[in-house]
């Protein structure tokens, strides 16, 4: 795994971040703040990051649409390392996806 | 880049089918027929999987927030596909909040 | 109480009409297969429903903006049911920010 | 119409008053602020409160999803005001599901 700003592996590593966060002291660390208040609120988070996100989605704005979408993985991976969801665990259900094709892609997608 | 299932190289490889799949008859591939209903829908399916998500960091069910957060990631990568936001513009967005720690990291996220 | 569709009595008249069907048979009632199904379910059509609202107030297609307002509140009404939250309660809320103006109205709203 | 704050007429009164804040002062009307901030503050703002109040369906706090529909009201409310759609577009619309049983009343709120 190189450093490399631009690729994926940033998920992982932010992931591993957000974890050694946990313990850090909420005056100084956003992440750690936000744990402590609890799922609620990160799960607000996760909602109003999201609705920004598709409000970028329908203005067509490029450079803001990567800039929601970021605020949202971060929360999200926060929505992971506070519940123990492994970040493996989300790729391996996306996998699951990645190779079923056409419409019978939505179905395996159907709970 | 392999093609361990597990790794977050799986958004790349998502984004790549995605990208290749816009051409798709719409009538066999669930994401051409997303693509080809356009922004608003993709913006709706977006939110409402982000609700899904949000719903299962409430319910601490740790697989259905795995599930949901794949379903998630989905399909911001069509909206990514659609925009022509490229999965390295949103890691990079990523990466410019990584380094940054503490309280200071939420102030780099406002705008 | 008139029963003028276009006063905001419907919200009364549908609140009492759902409380009505919470016993109803699930197959002849979506009103009572929705509470049937429990909270998670109803919070999950009152985020999609929000989101289509969200989507129409961008869109400034005033008619969807009207008809999409009507589902939200349809499935907040729904919500209101079944956690047994009367909508005098609701009302109530609301007049306590009434009366109060300007920047002040605010500060009132935040918990 | 009273004044009586816990009848559904407060919709109204509320909607009088955001329409003659729109051209009030934004330093002094939280209401002046959103509608001069565009369609896609208030939109935000929607959303954000709609996320609210689905984790308050969840928690079934009853006092909590009183005061979060008051404020996802509101907002949507404002939404209204400055898209020029009026309430009793909504209740007819509302009114229009009102009557419609079962699922039936599902298959009329379809598009």
């Amino acid at each position: 795994m190189t450093n490399d700003p631009a690729t994926a592996a940033v998920l992982d590593r932010l992931y591993a971040t957000v974890m050694s966060r946990r313990a850090a002291d909420p005056e100084h660390s956003y992440t750690a703040r936000l744990i402590k208040r609890g799922p609620k609120k990160i799960a607000q988070k996760v909602g109003e990051e999201a609705v920004e996100a598709v409000i970028e989605i329908l203005s067509g704005d490029r450079e803001k649409l990567a800039a929601e979408s970021a605020d949202l993985l971060f929360h999200l991976v926060v929505a992971w390392a506070d519940a123990e969801v492994k970040p493996s665990d989300v790729y391996a259900e996306l996998a699951a996806r990645e190779g079923v094709s056409g419409i019978e892609e939505k179905k395996s997608r159907r709970k």
